[in-house]
């Protein structure tokens, strides 16, 4: 499964955590370094103090017009000068997923301007959304974002505005770990 | 995982296979019977001969109208008079899954009618759609119908419209299993 990526909490990994904080719902319980291991959580040998995981999938919410001007702009993963990073599990509420497929569409973009915010901060910061829900795991999605540490200010500018849409008035659990590359 | 199962088919299980028709792409390995079990593959101990799973998760193309429409008249599976079945895989192409949101909604409504369709064939046929192309699976879903063995004729109605759709022309891999209830 080629498209299942797991992150690994624990006291080793690629990845030095520098802070994590809970937003909603309950936290994760506190670790030094995560892993990301392109494998499901039932792969894994080392499974440190706690694994999310969650698999990349196709485009949900994006019409043509904007799937042009992401695709335009934005720039991959481990980007050497991209030290930084932040996990940020994300569990959505029960009425969120009841929804129609174009009630979510018109709260996530027509209300959230959730792709139109994105597009402001590229190619600065690089994203990467993997779904978990369906999977049974206790977050909706992770999300990883990658930067270089001068864009940790416009990254935070990023979260405060998401945060502040009709969409995350549906968001029950979510917590932000920041981290610095290892090597 | 309780939203995922396995469509294990072998020499024995609760559903016998009455015919067996590829209309895309490679066959399945002919079975005599099909067992649904409510787990995961890798839960499974037995395996027959070869094993189809998938999840059912949140709509993905619906509206609101859609879906007020099929609530009002759809019924469950396990009906007492709904003796037949069908176990449909599918797998998309590359193409469908690289179109965006609303481009892969309008071949799926504007242009093919594929709840409309589904619509005319309500309560007769019940339905349930399970995904996997996340999963790594050989297909991206499959399908399972239940109906009265009378209304065989209306489902194969059914599946003749779909078929002459747009959106059928991005099916690259489809078998069509007719199942009638052992017990």
């Amino acid at each position: 499964m080629k498209n299942h990526y797991s992150f690994v909490g624990g006291n080793k990994g690629s990845w030095r955590v520098t802070s994590c904080r809970t937003f909603a719902g309950a936290p994760l319980a506190p670790v030094q370094a995560i892993e990301v291991v392109n494998a499901p959580a039932a792969d894994l040998v080392d499974r440190g103090t706690w694994v999310l995981q969650g698999f990349t999938s196709n485009i949900r919410y994006a019409t043509t017009d904007e799937l042009i001007k992401l695709r335009a702009v934005q720039e991959g993963l481990s980007r050497p000068a991209a030290r930084s990073a932040a996990l940020i599990p994300l569990k959505k509420t029960p009425a969120w997923w009841a929804l129609s497929q174009d009630e979510r569409r018109a709260i996530f973009e027509e209300q959230s301007h959730h792709t139109q915010i994105g597009l402001r901060f590229l190619p600065e910061i690089a994203r990467q959304l993997h779904h978990c829900r369906d999977l049974g795991e206790p977050f909706d999605f992770v999300t990883w974002f990658e930067f270089a540490p001068e864009h940790t200010s416009a990254f935070n500018d990023l979260l405060e505005q998401l945060r502040a849409t009709t969409e995350w008035q549906y968001v029950e659990r979510e917590v932000d770990i920041r981290l610095a590359r290892n090597d």
